[in-house]
């Protein structure tokens, strides 16, 4: 198959390596020419994924028609605040044949949208075979060739199976699912329970409370989401379950990270300008937290976040109160 | 309540501290008179719990007769290869209007069978009220009284909410549970994907197969135990999910541990034989296995530990095997 992946970041970076270890022509779209070039020559992206040699049947284009033209198969790897214009700057090109892999997670900050609502938006009928690739996927361990699996959604399991044939290889394990929404609402809520997992790390409160953190934050992630139309058994899966897990145990995640500036009394605001990383948690916060009152949906935790991120709760205050609802059975 | 704790280790104490806060008249049972001497003099626990101050409220006592006389509540906390002895003793001053709360994990070793199998043949029509208690809880945080939470579990929810009632307390919540089977399997089962947990740690193969690891292996923790009649939601709580993660990520457990020696390349006969750590994944891995084989329960990752721990395999080839297994559908 001819593979095209969109985004030369991390991420992008590492699933083109996959996509040559699987077997495919698979090339690096870069939009600016001399980056193309300097990955060519220097077969390693020092900027994004140092350390990692790239393969030499990797090819690198900033030419978007031509690429976008040979495709079968386009992989959406563009920060999430760059989706909807990378996707208007290849539509000219693009035909229905191909499939087209949601890979970035979060939602649109400027109106809120699930990503898969923008590519929808914006490729019309031509994006007919959309998918979603999801799962617990630190992009230096995947680059450097380390044992992985990720969740590939579509709606048609036969298009599934197919994209989960193409893309998979030793090391990288693809598990074929259907349930588009419960796959990306996970990606994207997960980053509110890395919020809180920082806190919990921050605060020094151990092993235990961050257990019962992970799984009481599963089941509200689990809840939202099916009050959406996803399906229970995703979150049980590496798009739930496992990405929760990674994300809020690496200690190199960026929403933890900001989750433990907070435990130590930073403000959001003061995260935001005092650093350039971009914490998708503290937009998805507030997204969930006003869908979830607008649903009467019960989302105990991320009711506690939004309170420390917007109107000024103390994180300990906030727990004690958590800790003190009502008792309860587990599964209700 | 008059709450009984039998076993003094660290996990009993932790929780005869816990009882007190609750608001009960709590004893701490111990075998040994000097033991019980030792610690009202002390108001610590320096074998077992070192550096928490016992509430002063704490009563101990070696008067077994007297104790289990008195008590509304009976919580047995000793180690799973005493559990048989110690029932047997205190039988002869048991009565039916007591509950009796199993809170040690894994199963007979002699005999294979699970601990509330083992309670109710041993105390027979006195047991009626027997309950388990289970979840991510390290003694030496809930000692600290760090924020935790477990999950109670009988088969009369009446009998649940009213344990659920005595023993919480601010930082300790307790949710109930009509699942013993599944709360009981799950604490015996997870202490496998432990072990696996450990050779991923000591391989080096980073947060992205860990995270892999606990998600497929809580699918065949929940296939195991759903066919052995337990409810698949149990799995997806604290006593599943939550004690899995909390016991593969802390850096104190033993059957993690024990799995980054096997992935050192020692066996598992030097392990026991080089320390005085009882590995209780060890013991489970061979009696789930050969009853998986029996049922004809699919459960890849145990097939592999059991051909590393008793067949020799070597850990890294065992995990290629698995890597390279059919892709498939993730939710079967």
């Amino acid at each position: 198959m001819n593979v095209v992946v969109v985004g030369s970041g991390s991420w992008g970076t590492a699933l083109a390596i996959k996509s040559v270890l699987a077997g495919n022509t698979t090339t690096l779209y870069c939009r600016r020419p001399e980056f193309a070039k300097q990955l060519a020559e220097d077969l390693e992206n020092k900027e994004y994924l140092p350390g990692v040699t790239l393969p030499k049947e990797l090819l690198y284009s900033s030419d978007l028609a031509t690429c976008i033209n040979a495709a079968d198969i386009v992989l959406m790897v563009t920060p999430s605040v760059h989706v909807r214009t990378s996707l208007e700057s290849l539509k000219p090109y693009a035909h229905k044949e191909q499939s087209y892999i949601l890979c970035s997670k979060g939602v649109e900050r400027t109106t809120g949208k699930l990503l898969t609502t923008v590519m929808r938006e914006v490729l019309g009928p031509v994006g007919c075979n959309l998918a979603v690739l999801s799962g617990p996927n630190h992009a230096e361990e995947i680059g450097r060739d380390l044992p992985a699996a990720s969740v590939l959604s579509t709606e048609n399991l036969e298009v599934a199976t197919m994209l989960q044939k193409t893309l998979c290889s030793q090391n990288f394990r693809i598990y074929a699912n259907t349930d588009i929404t419960g796959v990306e609402l996970a990606g994207a809520t997960k980053n509110i329970i890395a919020l809180a997992a920082g806190i919990v790390d921050g605060l020094k409160l151990g092993d235990n409370c961050k257990a019962l953190l992970l799984t009481r934050g599963l089941h509200e992630m689990t809840r939202f989401g099916v009050a959406l139309g996803a399906q229970k058994e995703t979150y049980a899966g590496l798009a739930g379950m496992g990405d929760l897990i990674a994300t809020c145990m690496s200690p190199h995640g960026r929403n933890r990270a900001a989750g433990q500036q907070l435990a130590d009394g930073k403000t959001m605001d003061y995260i935001i300008n005092h650093t350039n990383m971009v914490v998708e948690g503290f937009f998805a916060t507030d997204i969930v937290y006003k869908m979830a009152c607008e649903h009467h949906i019960e989302m105990p935790i991320t009711k506690a976040l939004y309170e420390v991120l917007y109107e000024e709760k103390s994180p300990a205050l906030a727990l004690a109160e958590l800790m003190g609802r009502d008792i309860k059975i587990e599964v209700s």
